[in-house]
């Protein structure tokens, strides 16, 4: 077992929910494999992402004991680092696009973090944020492309292996490579003749291509996907521990997308965001191709990595529905 | 302990699935009090109506061993006798209107059934129930108005007891009164102190009024409520075991219902339909009113009934938000 992931599992043990796995008869029919669903949409600030950011900042707490924390997101990410530096008793600062939705704004903001705005490009996000780091001195926690993270990410395969046994595959989503390389490396660690496969949406796959090549990052151009977590590009850290680690990745449509999410909804009454219901598009695609065999009375782990979307206009459209 | 539940109890163990009791820190700090939702939405079926479908089909193997058994629904009853019926190797034959959605009567053939399509009013329901009686000679599986329907539905109140412990409050959603007789039951056997409340929409107050009266059963006239579960009237003997069980009724509007919806999906992930957020909008109601000190810092339990809402337009308008 990995060392790296068990430490990360203990630090943020009494922090993060250990998520329920839930499986399905009709999933498990249509397939023809047994899966297991590990629930991340049901964690806290309802992703992931919470993992690596307890993680990385009790470590940063460790090492330095900062006054503070810097980082940089409009998603998941951010709200995780405002709730774990909130329970750490650390103060931080979250550069955000001045366009990022405001009730993204608002529910960070709720956690205790201070918004420092930045113009809406990559590259502003990167001066703003080392003017922040020159400012104050703190340190940054990236958003993936950090050990710590990827170990925090690690332990939900961790708690997901530990819970079910040996899996003979896991499938989990990939944008900026945090979850998948801690979900390969756990993997491997524990069941090394298991195979992880990483999931991308076609219109961003970036991390395929750098996958199938193997030799440099191609980075994510104006990534049109409905899986809004998953628009970012590898990072060198990731790139280097995906290749080690992951035996493939493999593409989805957005309209596969969306068939994987209306199943989650529908049949297993659990709501995930696009990102989190891209893996199962992979796993729905794959056992349909000419690959299916080889997923054939296979025990399948998944990673629904998220369920943060926003249903505003859903329940507005219901609420006009009953004034009639 | 009742044996009439733990006898239920016994005859579908092995048919029905033990859903999950979920608890979340934003509700119980909205709330000043601990609160236990039972998941019946993860039922099979999506329903808690599968537990009285095959507690009652299993009562009648017992006694009278018949070749096939009857019964009226265009909702979850319908599925679950379909089910239950095809797993207990017994035919099923379901009367119902020609205006059900054909997602429906697909859903329910597709267990197994035989759809037997009747007029839309209430009158043809019944007299074509009667007729198909007359036919066949099968006994008919009323959908709330029988106690071993009452029964087999009080078990998902026994697992949550059995699981969390002793609760000063369970709350229930009331349509025809079979999961609020069966929970008030299983509750007052196993904690006399405790209370029951029955939750009803105010758009389909027939139980509101039939138990503050408490001589005599007024019928749902015209209800219109999104709360489709909950449009039905009491029986004679649901009305009679909730005047014994249940300590209060309370009404939610339209709009409560939504917002405890919302609440459901967007903070706790999982998709519930608008009967089965009615619980938890009389809560969130009671809460904030002048008797919220009754609740302070009580142990609450809810049964949250089911899942079943369709999502085509939902789904249907982020298909076409991508193809642009």
């Amino acid at each position: 077992m990995n060392q790296d992931i068990t430490r990360a599992y203990r630090r943020i043990s009494n922090y993060v929910n250990k998520t329920p796995v839930m499986t399905s008869r009709t999933l498990n029919k249509l397939v023809s494999a047994q899966v297991y669903l590990k629930c991340e949409n049901f964690q806290r600030v309802g992703a992931f992402k919470v993992r690596g950011a307890f993680n990385a900042i009790q470590h940063l707490i460790e090492v330095e004991n900062p006054a503070g924390i810097i980082t940089h997101s409009s998603g998941n990410h951010a709200q995780a680092v405002a709730l774990a530096s909130r329970e750490l008793n650390v103060q931080s600062l979250i550069v955000m696009p001045a366009n990022a939705p405001s009730v993204k704004k608002e529910a960070t903001r709720g956690y205790g973090a201070k918004i420092i705005e930045c113009g809406n490009n990559p590259q502003d996000r990167v001066e703003k944020t080392e003017e922040v780091v020159a400012e104050y001195g703190y340190p940054v926690v990236h958003p993936y492309n950090d050990y710590n993270i990827i170990h925090g990410a690690g332990t939900a395969a961790y708690e997901l292996l530990t819970e079910v046994g040996e899996l003979d595959f896991i499938l989990a989503p990939v944008g900026g490579g945090g979850l998948l390389s801690g979900t390969s490396k756990c993997l491997k660690s524990m069941f090394p003749k298991s195979s992880a496969i990483g999931v991308e949406p076609l219109n961003a796959n970036d991390a395929y291509l750098s996958f199938k090549d193997g030799t440099q990052i191609y980075p994510s151009v104006n990534p049109n996907t409905i899986a809004d977590g998953l628009r970012t590009s590898l990072g060198d850290i990731t790139f280097k521990t995906i290749k080690k680690f992951v035996d493939d990745i493999v593409t989805v449509t957005e309209e596969q997308i969306i068939l994987a999410m209306k199943f989650l909804w529908e049949r297993m009454k659990i709501v995930v965001e696009p990102s989190g219901a891209v893996p199962l598009a992979g796993l729905l695609n794959l056992t349909k191709s000419r690959q299916k065999d080889e997923f054939k009375n296979k025990q399948i782990g998944i990673i629904l990595s998220g369920g943060n979307i926003d249903l505003t206009d859903f329940f507005r459209t219901l609420s006009l529905s009953i004034q009639d």
